[in-house]
């Protein structure tokens, strides 16, 4: 690394993106303290900062589903081995990454319990009870949980044995309300995607061997990494009636007939946070769009002794100055060299760095220094709040724009074997004809590693020939490695 | 019940407080629609209702916790057996209550897995890898989580089999900082419990049998229930080096020799809502204190048809001003009978009710109801903001006042073992002479059910005969009936 400080100091080296990806990502979450593998296999420590990125996450989240009329509720993490098995795919799909308790209390328990690795069973074998007529319709729940998946292959975030995740889970009238519901809440995924984690998504539908075990329809967004692979940020089933009818979640209909409730089921976990952390870092560390970010500006003192008193009690009104313009700041008083101060704020991905030190406190101003592109500038300390204000927006958009600009580069579409195999190995999206053929999609992923991420919303219509079978098609599929 | 309204309702009636206390406290959280059990014995479902007081209580807390330097993280669910076995006290405590997993991944693990009934051993196995030196302490660590201790007498809130709870874990330099830290985290809890439960407690000291499996010292909050029974709302832990020790938390003292961490481990869990449940509510349904209250003022409208429109645009307004005023409100339009709405709003124990028919628009007034005391009273419309505002503190006030003289009028001395006995049975809070033997204690309570809730922090000094043996004493101890 280029800068002095950094060599001097004692942290861990970042391996470079360009040298080994798998390795940088791993770097990226020691080096911001973000989390640690625990002592079980497969099992996460979330750090404190690493924390506040889930707590703003569900704060952002909770809002808008909030908005959406749906309510928080909390449902028991012990699933009796039944439920799982009464939905047929639902279990085929699960059986083999769930936990098991078979012993509590002292004894060996009569039926095992599952930890649950999602809820729907025991959720919808709730609704159940509570759902008599139509009037208890749309019944619109979520919670806060954690759910457990055995891994075979862990790592940090993007695939933990127990993770963090919201589900919500909702019942409806009709089909058309259901799908309708799903779609809306994959919409609040996207937007939050988008607009506050600045990753830019596809929005589409899995083809029928990627969806949720039990689902009629998954809606999905998905998000480019840096080394061109794509990882999903969250799912959103349409269930239709099939969880219904075996949990026997039933209506008196306003025709006075019985039905069957249409479900849906949405989720997002602390994977996405892997997500946040591949989308934006930089080998210099991780960089987070401000509404992510716990602390949107550091203010970093310069200077000791008497010299630091001056400085010190113009950060604190430069703080409050920012803090009743809403920017979430700190002071970083610590009487380290700066360069120090700057390398652990920058690695830790704080939008912006005020740098004031007794030159800066005489001339009224302070440096102000961008951490994703590293631009500095002169700003009157009187002008700070506005300024900042503004710069924060900015570098929001500039990281959408950069993560935009970067899939867009590496969206290709591809019509013949040889392009497709050729993009894909080159670590792009594609876009090519499927025969609509399961076979056909397994044989792809086995020979390229490359799955169907979606049916894109904005499929374009057209005739084609399927990239493998050469069957005919009629529209483009998103394909690419995936996380 | 006298209500003709409430005669009418087909909803399940509450059973008296008088009749049968316990399962009064069952009805309650059925008819204000809390929580009910889930499929498997011991296990709760946590109603959307019964979830805003869980979210209100994580809220108050968790602002609480950060003005006293607390950050929040998060710990694997899953312990290592041998984890738990390391610290002797401990495993003693905890072993038989325990849920264990053996399988997983469709395989059987190689060492079963403890579902964490707290996490003193997997956090303190990492904080001994976050530790250096005194320069990393004090650690003021917390986590909000789910936990199962396995419940033989399972009972909604009070006893579930997996609750959800907020554990704090910390480190110090010194025994002396340790303790401090207890008693200041003690005193949040007594905060949160007086002033915004409106729930009065007594602070003190567990005795030695009645201390956390492995603790130095456990500070301890009881609150007196209806039924005169005790009820502990929260404990703080002084650990001493005993975890340490065992967990080789140590670090590089300012003297240059290692040392051990002195601990603490603190927290409040759902069952704390069975406390406030009990602490207020009355045979019509439950009681809320404002402060802890999602809907703090419910508008109900009255009158169909063109009066209605006219009359849910004012109910508009007045939601209107009174949310500018920071209140919680909420408007019930629905087309039922009066006495249909508010009964049910009673029976979920929203604190105020606003009643508003054509009349009471036509007069630019409004009916006011208090929940607690049943009080009417006509309040000009363009007065509602801020005598609302002035109501809910009176009535946050008041309950208080009533749960404090309730536990004044049903605190007894006893000096004979006859008075002892007698209070015990009457369902009062007992201060009495023991001489200190655990043999003694044990004895006590097999005989009248009543145990030590706490060496009172206000205890004073002065020489007496314990209550059982006779041998002497230097102050009295809180003896009650608990939960």
């Amino acid at each position: 690394m280029a800068n002095t400080e950094n060599n001097k100091a004692k942290e861990k080296m970042i391996t470079p993106r360009a040298k080994d990806y798998s390795q940088w990502y791993l770097d990226i979450i020691a080096v911001a303290d973000l989390a640690e593998n625990g002592p079980v296999r497969g099992t996460m420590i979330i750090k404190p900062y690493g924390y506040t990125l889930w707590e703003r996450i569900q704060t952002i989240l909770n809002a808008r589903f909030k908005e959406v009329g749906v309510q928080n509720a909390y449902f028991p993490m012990f699933i009796p081995e039944k439920f799982l098995k009464r939905e047929e795919d639902h279990v085929e799909g699960f059986a083999p990454e769930v936990a098991v308790v078979t012993h509590a209390g002292g004894k060996k328990l009569e039926e095992p319990l599952i930890v649950r690795p999602t809820s729907e069973t025991i959720i919808y074998d709730t609704f159940s009870n509570w759902i008599q007529s139509y009037r208890d319709l749309p019944l619109l729940i979520n919670q806060w949980a954690n759910v457990v998946r055995w891994e075979m292959r862990p790592r940090l975030f993007l695939r933990t044995t127990e993770f963090l995740w919201q589900e919500g889970h909702t019942v409806h009238e009709t089909m058309e309300e259901a799908d309708e519901r799903a779609r809306q809440m994959l919409d609040v995924y996207r937007d939050f995607a988008e607009n506050v984690m600045a990753i830019p998504v596809v929005r589409g539908i899995k083809s029928e061997s990627e969806k949720f075990a039990g689902a009629f329809r998954t809606y999905t967004i998905e998000a480019m990494m840096q080394d061109g692979k794509a990882l999903q940020l969250a799912t959103s089933h349409n269930l239709g009636t099939n969880f219904a009818k075996v949990f026997n979640v039933s209506f008196l209909g306003r025709d006075g007939e019985q039905h069957y409730g249409s479900q849906t089921s949405w989720g997002l976990s602390t994977r996405t946070i892997g997500g946040l952390v591949m989308a934006h870092s930089d080998d210099k560390g991780l960089v987070l769009p401000p509404r992510m970010a716990s602390i949107q500006a550091i203010i970093t003192t310069i200077g000791h002794g008497s010299d630091a008193t001056n400085v010190e009690e113009k950060a604190r009104e430069i703080m409050k100055a920012l803090q009743d313009a809403g920017v979430r700041v700190e002071i970083d008083a610590r009487e380290l060299r700066p360069g120090e101060k700057f390398y652990e704020w920058e690695k830790k991905g704080v939008p912006i760095r005020i740098e004031l030190g007794p030159k800066d406190v005489a001339k009224n101003a302070a440096v102000v220094v961008r951490r994703d592109t590293g631009e500095k500038q002169n700003i009157a300390l009187d002008a700070l709040a506005s300024e900042i204000t503004t710069l924060l927006e900015t570098i929001q958009k500039d990281l959408y724009t950069t993560a935009l600009e970067r899939r867009v580069a590496h969206t290709k579409t591809a019509d013949s074997w040889d392009d497709f195999t050729q993009a894909i190995k080159e670590g792009n999206f594609v876009l090519a004809h499927w025969c609509g053929d399961a076979e056909v999609e397994k044989q792809i992923k086995e020979e390229t590693g490359a799955t169907i991420r979606c049916i894109p919303f904005d499929q374009v219509q057209e005739t084609g020939a399927c990239i493998k079978s050469g069957r005919p098609s009629t529209g483009r599929v998103l394909f690419a490695k995936a996380y």
